[in-house]
């Protein structure tokens, strides 16, 4: 395969998709369809006002753990705050439109807004990815120094215009572990031939350092490491990896991951729709965007802490870091990835050169920062024992 | 000095305080005293709604970058999310009350609410720093999980009611750096005798490893530095230390900090203030916290990123990373001075439990996603070159 192709239409395929939600029916079926979003408090009585019911399409089943709930307390947070003046009406994936057409359904005005992960939408252009991750990108904290104060939300807004939509952060899983394992992986030899679910960026440089690309939804994973049909799997972290029990099939669990280092999730409003906001009411959703960008990224780490722990010593799961010579070659194959995206379209170059220029700044402070702090605070010293 | 007065009186001393903004009278001075805050967007006429002004205090100069910029910003939003049905007068440090009277006047209800560090009220319960920041306890992300995921909001408010206050994370600094110093620091003994300009709990710390803790309002710090009196500095992080002129009478620039990794600001809101919001303006003020909690932190890292960068290729200011010899005793000595802090009073010891239990996942979690991942993007490969 062409490298120019190597994302064609893989991403709008339904379940090839790194994050997890999408493609799991079985979920998406037990949610009941047509009920409506608890408010988080009770309406009172509006008078004299204009009410107005907005429709909000995901990408999720209705009330996944991390990525549906965080939706679903966004459109909560702006029913709250506009006291029912806008009632934000969430449809979880497949409900009103299938799930990876929640773009298009923005895009056109079936729907009012989205929530979701914008690379999903890299079939239209490459440069997509750089607003959820790519591989050796931003870390969360990045992203959001990157988009509030770096100009990444300038040429956010500018590619989205395209498509007749306003985007805004709402949302980070944060860094995403490494995968599961048959076996231990201690050089770059042992990527070769490996089968691993693998979807989007992350696949192709997978694939560029001798590995298969198996592309799965949710529900397929498990039985194929089972069976061995793959040989290992990424999804997302601790708190979400836990409950799909890949812990009970192989017990390597891999760090830390490359290929989404802060998924960003987003929020997409149809620009006519955004336009026709007061100036209040643009308020209230451009600040419940970023609440809930502050709020999922806590709820991860949060659960994610919990669940590891649960791995570890409920579990008995094997922690293994990746080689510095893995991670070296998994490093160079990053840069030919994203010198290919970049490649793909005007836009995508200019987007690629800001966000290569704040990368170097930002890997800067980080190294000094929360690098050197969370190291240092893991030496061996008496502290509460 | 008994370690239980370690900290008695200090903090409510004008400029005995960690973070960079108050005792500076001249910056305090040159903010237009009567300039009311500027809405973010135009009002609109308001008819048949009941308008309210609320007085938000703070700790800082008005318009102190990072601090001072993220208060206005937050009385501003809540300004526009409610087109002026409530209107959040801003007054910088001193302008209706002294700086570190602003808890005291949001608690008597001489202002509605406060935006400020909560460790300078640490004269009240030493447990108010865990809200702030410890020496080597929670960075930034793990503070937003432990807040709003690990049980910390419910400890705080339970902290803060017996003062008739309703606290909310409104902000972070992120990590701060270890300081600048007049000589370079190999070994533990080198801390001997340093006097160095460190208040609060990283101050105790100091004393314990044999330095000397200086109390310096901000505006002393630099010509202490030059004449001699101090050997060596802490203030925030590349932003406000290069805004302070420190490199240029000092070249050593030493990371990582320990005793502040991620400064939560706060927001307190007078209890019965807050008990008379409707549901609809209580949800504005929360979510307006938050998402400035989330805005804040990505300024300081997009500024720290760019005024590190200018710090060394500018200025050549040489960085040196603490010994792992000094870290480990600074660890010991952090574990001690926070067994003190726990042990001042009962409450204290509650919060206190909880902190450590979850500062212990945190750290599992961190390790293996934050830490790992920005090490492994650090090592050498070609990316973007």
């Amino acid at each position: 395969m062409k490298r120019r192709d190597f994302v064609k239409g893989a991403a709008l395929a339904a379940g090839a998709v790194a994050l997890a939600a999408c493609g799991q029916k079985e979920e998406q079926a037990a949610a009941p369809k047509d009920a409506a979003p608890a408010p988080a408090m009770p309406p009172a009585p509006a008078i004299s006002k204009q009410m107005r019911e907005l429709k909000m399409v995901t990408t999720w089943p209705k009330g996944f753990p991390g990525l549906g709930t965080g939706a679903q307390r966004l459109a909560d947070s702006i029913t709250a705050m506009t006291d029912g003046r806008i009632t934000v009406k969430l449809f979880g994936g497949g409900e009103l439109v299938p799930a990876l057409e929640s773009f298009d359904a923005v895009s056109n005005g079936t729907a009012d807004m989205y929530h979701g992960a914008d690379y999903y939408w890299q079939g239209k252009s490459k440069a997509f990815n750089f607003f959820t991750a790519v591989p050796f990108g931003l870390t969360a904290n990045e992203m959001d120094a990157w988009l509030y104060y770096g100009g990444g939300q300038e040429l956010w807004d500018e590619l989205s215009a395209g498509f007749n939509v306003k985007p805004f952060a709402a949302g980070n899983t944060g860094v995403q572990m490494g995968g599961w394992f048959n076996k231990e992986m201690n050089t770059v030899e042992d990527y070769k031939g490996l089968k691993m679910r693998m979807p989007g960026l992350g696949g192709e440089v997978l694939r560029q350092i001798g590995g298969q690309s198996i592309t799965l939804p949710g529900g397929e994973i498990f039985p194929s490491l089972q069976s061995g049909a793959i040989d290992a799997t990424e999804w997302v972290g601790p708190w979400n990896d836990l409950a799909m029990g890949f812990y009970k099939v192989t017990k390597y669990y891999y760090y830390p991951g490359f290929h989404e280092p802060g998924s960003t999730l987003s929020c997409g409003v149809n620009a006519g729709v955004w336009n026709s906001l007061s100036a209040e009411d643009k308020a209230v959703v451009q600040f419940a965007c970023a609440a809930e960008n502050n709020r999922m990224f806590g709820e991860f780490n949060a659960k994610n802490g919990d669940s590891l722990d649960t791995l570890i010593n409920e579990h008995g799961v094997q922690l293994r870091r990746q080689s510095d010579d893995i991670l070296k070659a998994i490093g160079d194959a990053s840069g030919d990835v994203m010198a290919a995206v970049a490649a793909s379209d005007p836009l995508s170059q200019k987007i690629y050169d800001n966000f290569l220029s704040f990368r170097k700044k930002a890997m800067g402070w980080t190294s000094l920062s929360e690098t050197a702090y969370t190291a240092a605070r893991a030496l061996d010293y008496k502290y509460g024992a």
